[in-house]
């Protein structure tokens, strides 16, 4: 039968209800002619036909699965969890089973309050978060014994990577050869080794650290402790090899199990310079392998080589202590190829989730928890024993590896049977490791999988090894304030509260693309089937992941015209560096090896030099034009001055200035005539869907981000997933994985850029939900909204603030950069001024002084209705308003409400005020009803504190959660 | 092997982290040791034994299997989850398939900023969910076509009973006969015979209602529209109907399907007088028979009859449109035995669900769901037909009555092997309701079932019956705005942050047991198997909700002491209600048909009454003696009074003055001895578990409240579980159930009280959590603490507010109460100001005059930490020197900051500031810090408005939601 269509319009042509896409999209119909109308239009296709050249235009449509309804993707993504089979999962090897707590899988990570907000770049607003990152590094610093930590970097792998990169940046002269231990994960292996290679860094594996001859020429040394095979060094053993190595100027890393830190002298104390890993089991859900935050800690005197973001305490205009990210200047967007580092998005939602695990644990809590585990490792070694089955070591944490001759692969497959998940090493060995999670009847099952019974009784054997520290961590009142449920769930409340995120209004952030993160595509993240699998589960348990990985890779590669994707890269700037690994790669294996020019236009993000530097490449900048495109006579100059040496080109498009350039096609033919590879990063893909593929009109590869473009969402500045897409000719340089080798049989030996095979595969669900839900129709109206809701901005805003620069028509792309650089020289008022200020009118900032100083850039994305939309313009209209009030002498320069702003309710509620201007205006500048919702009352949001010095916490740096002392002094 | 125990204690002696029971308890054991020693005591137990009566007591402990952890609690209700096989529940008689719109299930239905609210009796913070529920209100009544609804009933059955009960007491000397439609739900029909039977009408059943000869003797008539095999009547016939019975002065009710009142003219419109239903397909979740919102909406003339909530639109101090609760010398709790109803929870959880559903799509929306329904029902008609199977009747919304002469069960069998659940009406018919979740393959399946080839292609069949309705509704703002996902997500959002629930801080409300509701036991409420099954699905596809009843009525025995329980009713009140019922009947099948007279305390709660004259029983009130006790002296008065007519007493124990009294058990002697039952209300219970059984010191039933004392949040005001427990011989009168007959085969025709067979069988999971994680010991400990807790705020305030009852060795029970008269009469300072300043406090208030008016009653409950108790104590003490100011003339008695709290922010950032009290005593009288959480900025919850004018609404009634006019006229 045909059962009729399940979608109507109205009368008025409304499709409100039927498809997700009208719940996704902002404007409905009406509002949409309207804003056409507006700007002198009459359609969607019309705009997109004005905006964007016709010669990269497709022609067909996306060769996409019509759109399905949310009750249909969630029943598809239902039936995909099921096909997984976690069982217990004691594979170990960088993945142990954990406990979530629920109040914080129920408060966070199911919670849009956390899920939906930015990277706090804002600190005013971003509070909440940022005490959580700053409890993540109290806590890495803590158990590591190092003074100073990241906020998070991506898994443990890229963290093993990023910290041979800092000690061969810090140790320059020392030379390029790195020693790392026989016994280090071998995803962490592989993904230094792809690192080191691309700087022709030489790696030396040696199972005997402290005596190796390498030390000689080495520039640092990598411990893994304990090993993969479980084994857990002496205190003794590491001191030594920390003497060794510094004797002889070596810098020592140390790859460690945080959670048996909670029981050994840490490596801060036995030597190590620098210390990374993972904070996984911390309470965050396995997901086939990520997301999951990574850590690093540093000694002192490193902390201006750190990579990644770093949260720093400081005060605010008031006085009060406040939070914000440190020591930015080290990071790419300012240093560009001399950065350390291209790492840019962090795991922020992650670790919140780790940081809050220890909150609610408290110090002995988890010291209980790894006891424990500890405890029953050495059980389950002794009822092996009993039953004659060895182990390896008898030092160890909570992996065992034991011999079982001829057989692994039996005994393996039994404990699968019995619902245990353990680790095939090779023909004679099985690893085993437990996790806080294994309940009796798994570790029955474990000893009945070696054919033991599990009734006999036996002793415990085989000890920790470690010397159990003595110290005393993690004593900061924070760790030691919130172990009831109720306790959490408010402390949660309220750091979620003092944040703005997109459950409470726009965030209108250039380049960032702040969508709907539609909660139907979010559930599925939490399904068991996807959370619970370890990533080296075999493969015909893991035949959901398999399919989703399958079906979206293809639907990305349809979206961005390519020839393969790979999902590996777990972040917009891993990406990056592996389409440039990629793009080497092909030159080399065409014995091209003189191609090592990166052209890179003077506007583009950051990261793109950071990334090309990483890949081993030279940046050569290209110049922009003064409407903005990048300048083709000076590409033809530095393409002429760098014969046979071009390797590629990076260009993002639409250009970071918000514009489709018509010379785009120019330009890629231009470095293909020169023998070099196009680069376009997808950044702004969000322009494009739908409507022009960067694999048809010119580039080589792109790295689509799934957390821009494809509704994942930020997660308050992580997890981010940075696929890339490549050309036939780059297929075979996609990356691979030691572990689990890709089933895609065209893919050679590409590298491994993440410690997952598939990157951040638990998040993948979100993207895959909205592709299907949205069908190609809505993706595509998707895109054309985004580029009205950017033009309606710019047009309804352009006789305030200049736009900076538009295309064809008078056009704009997907955002539009407004120049506020006469304005802040006429009135002195700046750019940071006016952001702030959008804070009291209940807003976030659009980004602020990028790619131009001085300027703000605002993305509204499709999912703004137009209430939002004049919302925003009419506070800008406002703020111009109040701005020429600073101009014309009614204000004054250093007191009105732009220099002060954010007001915080504190100071709304002080009995004193003193300003020329009275409190309403500080605290209701549009009225009580300063919040997209019309209502009764005031639903304004509230900044938890007024501006922050950032140059205050620079100059007294400080990293770890404040003392109340401290506290009560700077207020 | 024995693999070691997974808790520990650390040195402190605290178990931080194993055991559920010490997340769910705030105080850590070196705060409960500190608590004890400021009242003199070593420990716990001495606490329990010195404050309640030896006689009492338990000698055995809890019978109930140990505490299972989190993880094992959530692996055994998936696994129960699993045992349930929702399939598609296409069985109709009252519930529907329907789709919950994800964005409702994650920020409602899972989101503590909602579940953990409390009922809206503080109105200043609670103008979210009150909107909301104005929301609800305004839907119905512009479906219904009538001016005025309340704010949800327990299910559609029980309103049915309410709206007769109206009709009965409007229509007062209209005779005692009720006519009914035969086709009226069964389950309705059956709550109905069980009230009105308690009450002696007579009920008379009919297909043929208009020409009834019944009318001429009844007060009401109820026609059910459509009927339950689905026939759509016209409207025609409906205003005959109408007209007929006016003519005889015979009151109309309307059962109506709201859904699909989106297309017919609406009951009000051809003389409808009330009209009743549920919305559970408005999104609501099957949950296997509830919690589901009924509605009820009636014609003017009837607003002071209407039962149960109403909200209304009033005025706050300042002139700003305010929402609260109408009307409310309606209630029980004021009426006691001439109230109307007993009903006192509402179902506000899920009325906001439907509210929002409603919201979400729009009155276009819902038209386009509710025609795309009637549309597929008429081609699944045609197809039938078209194979030669005849719908029964031509005019039908979504159901479908079908001949299947013989092989009734064979086609319903077929159609659950292919996923779906058909009604089985009997063994020639099948019945088929079609719901907005039905995909084209169920449909197709339907057919299959029937042994007709899908694929055939029909015309549709049968058509609407009723004229379609033409006028508009649902045309307020509200729903025409929030139509995209991010704009309900901040609609949402919004809402939520203008109320106060336990997600900021402690609802110290006195016989309410505002304890945790943790995460683990309510994330399974949202599992597909407990949320998605039909409450008449075959118990082969309910295993899991039926072992999970089981189970829990064993363990709910073994608390309370009884032999058996009924999880049908489905608020405390209901459990009242049937308890009584039950009492009376057994004297009836004793042939003791004089007993009718109730003892109630004059310190009783007023459901008690009202529940008492429901069962047709009569009150008689036995007082007080000057200590707050029952007087024993006055009890054996009324006794003697009344001899051979004592059916019962009712009886809260610990009582409602917060007190163990020691008269207990001679209390209860002295009714059995009279020959009467006693009926213990366990309002109270959370000061028994483990301690006390109330069926081993006396009682023969009690009604126990799952959302009180076993964590079942609630809701902001519902759902209510109100199981009773029963001695042996009242067993057989536990109530049964027309579709689902008990399991239990002693129970026999104990009348039906719900809709659905357990009641809200949906929410049943959480208790069971709760209980399993708990387990006997942690519930033992958690009563002690609720003591402990409650004693130490006594002691702590006492010498600021007099104590007004204590029990035994000066100790008060579970909670206390702080008389406040004789501070009100020398300052001025009422009591509702004392607990409308505690909102600037940063809490919510405690019990206001009950059960003694001028006091309030603080319950802490076990969940709250010394810290949040510490807070709160200061926060009353630094109020009590207020009141002194105020006293002393230092504040006038007019203008203070008693009189004016609470101070929304809007005061507080006004320009104009004229009180003599400064800024900062108004908005931050504890510092900056007003909450439960320390650290920088103000995290200070902030009421939406100030002071509501209660007596200003209920003079200008006003219950739906008002007008943008309106608003801004009155601004």
């Amino acid at each position: 039968m045909q059962w009729g269509a399940q979608t109507q319009t109205d009368a008025a042509g409304d499709d409100l209800t039927a498809r997700f896409e009208s719940r996704h999209i902002g404007p409905t119909r009406n509002d949409a002619l309207s804003m056409l109308e507006s700007l002198g239009l009459h359609s969607l296709d019309q705009l997109s036909d004005r905006a964007m050249p016709a010669q990269i235009r497709m022609t067909d449509s996306l060769q996409l699965p019509p759109a399905r309804s949310e009750q249909a993707t969630t029943a598809r993504l239902s039936e995909l969890a099921a096909l997984n089979n976690p069982r217990r999962a004691m594979i170990g090897m960088g993945y142990y089973g954990t406990v979530t707590p629920s109040v914080i899988r129920r408060h966070v990570v199911e919670n849009a309050g956390w899920y939906t907000a930015y990277t706090p770049y804002q600190p005013e607003i971003s509070q909440g978060r940022l005490e959580a990152l700053l409890n993540f590094q109290t806590m890495v610093a803590d158990l590591t014994g190092l003074p100073l930590a990241g906020a998070s970097l991506l898994d443990e792998a890229t963290a093993v990577a990023e910290a041979a990169a800092l000690a061969h940046r810090a140790q320059r002269g020392k030379g390029d050869t790195l020693v790392v231990d026989a016994g280090l994960l071998p995803q962490s292996l592989a993904v230094v080794q792809t690192r080191m290679g691309a700087l022709d860094i030489k790696i030396v594996e040696t199972d005997d650290l402290a005596t190796s001859p390498a030390l000689d020429e080495a520039f640092a040394v990598i411990v893994q402790t304990p090993t993969t095979d479980g084994r857990m060094q002496s205190t003794g053993e590491l001191t030594e090899l920390a003497d060794a190595a510094h004797a002889k100027g070596v810098m020592v890393i140390a790859a460690a199990d945080l959670l048996a830190l909670t029981m050994a002298v840490p490596p801060g104390q036995w030597g190590a310079d620098v210390v990374v890993g993972t904070t996984q089991r911390f309470g965050v859900p396995l997901y086939y392998g990520g997301p999951h935050a990574g850590y690093i800690s540093v000694r002192k005197g490193l902390e201006r080589q750190l990579p990644g973001r770093l949260v720093g305490v400081s005060r605010d205009a008031d006085g009060v202590v406040a939070y914000r990210l440190a020591l930015q200047t080290r990071e790419q967007h300012i240093r560009r190829e001399r950065a350390t580092s291209n790492i840019c998005t962090a795991q922020v939602l992650l670790a919140v989730v780790a940081a809050m695990y220890a909150v609610y644990h408290g110090p002995s809590g988890l010291r209980r928890i790894a006891h424990d585990i500890h405890q029953r490792t050495r059980l389950l070694a002794g009822a092996l024993s009993a039953g004659g089955v060895k182990a390896r070591h008898e030092s160890f944490f909570d992996t065992l590896t034991v011999a079982a001759p001829g057989k692994a692969a039996d005994v393996v497959a039994r404990a699968r049977e019995l619902g245990v998940h353990l680790r095939l090493v090779d023909a004679n060995t099985v690893g085993i490791s437990v996790g806080e999670d294994a309940t009796d009847e798994d570790l029955n099952h474990v000893v009945a999988a070696f054919g033991i019974n599990p009734d006999t009784q036996a002793d415990p054997w085989g000890g920790f090894g470690a010397t159990l520290r003595t110290d005393s961590y993690l004593g900061h009142r924070v760790f030691n304030s919130y172990h009831s449920e109720t306790q959490l769930m408010r402390y949660l409340r309220t750091l979620e509260d003092r944040d703005f995120a997109l459950d409470r209004g726009m965030i209108p952030l250039g380049s960032c693309t702040m969508k709907l993160n539609p909660a139907t595509a979010m559930e599925p993240i939490s399904y068991p089937g996807f959370a619970n699998l370890h990533p080296f589960a075999p493969a015909e348990d893991a035949r959901g992941y398999r399919i989703l990985i399958d079906e979206l890779s293809d639907w990305l590669v349809q979206v961005s015209g390519y020839a393969a994707c790979s999902l590996q890269p777990n972040s917009g700037a891993s990406g990056e560096f592996t389409g440039l690994l990629a793009i080497r790669a092909y030159h080399e294996s065409r014995a091209d090896h003189d191609r090592k020019v990166c052209l890179i236009p003077s506007s583009a993000h950051g990261t793109n030099a950071a990334s090309a530097a990483m890949a081993g490449l030279k940046v050569v900048t290209v110049h922009s034009a003064h409407d903005g495109q990048v300048d083709l006579a000076d590409l033809a100059t530095k393409i002429a001055e760098n014969p046979g040496r071009i390797a590629a080109i990076m260009v993002t498009y639409p250009s970071t200035h918000g514009v489709f350039e018509d010379t785009i096609t120019r330009l890629c033919e231009m470095v293909h005539e020169a023998g070099g590879q196009v680069y376009i990063d997808g950044a702004n893909m969000n322009a494009l869907v739908g409507l022009a593929r960067p694999g048809r009109f010119g580039g080589d590869v792109t790295h689509l981000n799934l957390h821009k473009t494809f509704a994942i969402p930020h997660g308050g500045g992580g997890p981010g997933v940075g696929p890339i897409v490549v050309a036939d000719h780059l297929v075979e340089f996609l990356p691979n994985h030691p572990v689990v080798p890709m089933p895609d049989a065209r893919i050679g030996a590409g590298g491994t850029v993440s410690a997952a095979p598939w990157g951040s595969a638990g998040v993948l669900a979100i993207s895959y939900a909205y592709i299907a839900m949205m069908g190609p129709d809505g993706l595509t109206k998707a895109t054309q909204m985004a580029l009205l809701n950017a033009n309606y901005i710019a047009d309804r805003l352009s006789d305030y603030y200049p736009v900076l620069y538009t295309g064809a028509n008078d056009l704009v792309a997907h955002e539009c950069i407004l120049d506020l650089r006469e304005l802040s020289a006429s009135t002195g008022v700046s750019v940071d001024d006016v952001a702030k200020r959008l804070i009291d009118y209940g807003f976030h900032a659009p980004t602020m002084s990028f790619p131009v100083p001085g300027t703000l850039m605002v993305e509204p994305t499709e999912s703004e209705d137009l209430g939002e939309l004049d919302r925003f313009c009419d506070a800008m209209i406002a703020i111009r308003a109040e701005m020429d009030k600073v101009a014309s002498g009614a204000w004054p320069v250093d007191d009105n409400p732009l220099v002060n702003a954010p007001h915080p309710v504190s100071r709304i509620g002080a009995d004193e005020w003193s300003h020329p201007y009275p409190r309403s205006v500080a605290a209701f500048p549009a009225g009580h009803h300063t919040g997209p919702i019309e209502g009764e009352g005031s639903d304004k949001y509230w900044p938890a504190v007024a501006r922050i010095d950032n140059a205050f916490g620079d100059r007294h740096l400080l990293c770890v959660a404040p003392t109340d002392e401290l506290l009560a002094q700077q207020q």
